[in-house]
């Protein structure tokens, strides 16, 4: 049995219980989570969401990409959240490498060097005033208002804020 | 008082149980899901993931873009994870407009047409097999044998494997 037969099984628990079939498509709470895909961190759990709060978009590193910024805007424009929480954490991976390193090690092995920015960084709070400072600076996220960074510790269990 | 602050409030709680501060860095189930950010869609809950388990990558429709390969790219790669779940649902925005529409409001609003397309779709299960796909053709992914793509019912709680 796979890993993926076994989530399945979980699946179809939650579907028996499931009486949350009626909830609108804009977020309640009006907020977009943009966080690390980090398995420790448990989006919902650590900021007490409950289905239909909040969108929350995870990336490799919570990093403010092209795509993130789709999501965003998305988000934004047509579901109307006006708060954005950026989550990155300590221990994370993309503190690991650097993103020449990685693309390098993609081209030996396949012979294809990604057009794409790994997106790995080495100062955990200097990365997150990056996001922010990117989202500031997007021309298609229109509400900025609200838009703070975080730092979740892995250890901890605590987020801080990056100012 | 925000929405910011009150979901901050949540996390002080959170940290305050917290007892799981020595997970290691490589998610212990060894999956990557790839879903809708939509708000009604709960990962953790819906395929009763906990913290430490699994990488969950999120974006506006759950697609396959580059930023979903190289999240997918430093999971397998760096992270050890072997299997790919994909997760669309029903009622999901991304089918309620164009990638057309999208970028030319967005243009019409900020004088700037983005340079990224919007990832919305017409069929919900051709998508799913289009991000299939898309995965399965990328030189960047090095384990494919088991990436399996689903359709949530934002109704009935339900996951529908698409084949």
């Amino acid at each position: 049995m796979s890993v993926t037969d076994e989530l399945l099984a979980n699946a179809e628990l939650y579907a028996r219980d499931f009486d949350k079939g009626h909830l609108p498509l804009p977020p309640a709470r009006g907020v977009a989570v943009l966080a690390c895909m980090d398995a420790r961190l448990n989006v919902y759990g650590l900021l007490g969401l409950t289905e239909g709060d909040a969108h929350v978009i995870r990336n490799a590193g919570g990093a403010v990409t092209d795509d993130a910024i789709r999501s965003l805007a998305i988000s934004q424009r047509l579901l109307g959240t006006r708060e954005i929480i950026l989550i990155h954490h300590t221990g994370c991976g993309m503190l690991t490498f650097t993103d020449d390193e990685f693309r390098t090690r993609i081209e030996e092995e396949t012979g294809i060097r990604p057009p794409w920015a790994a997106e790995a960084f080495s100062d955990l709070e200097r990365d997150v005033r990056q996001s922010i400072a990117r989202i500031k600076a997007s021309p298609f996220i229109p509400h900025k208002d609200s838009v703070r960074g975080f730092v979740y510790s892995v250890e901890k269990g605590t987020l801080t804020e990056v100012s």
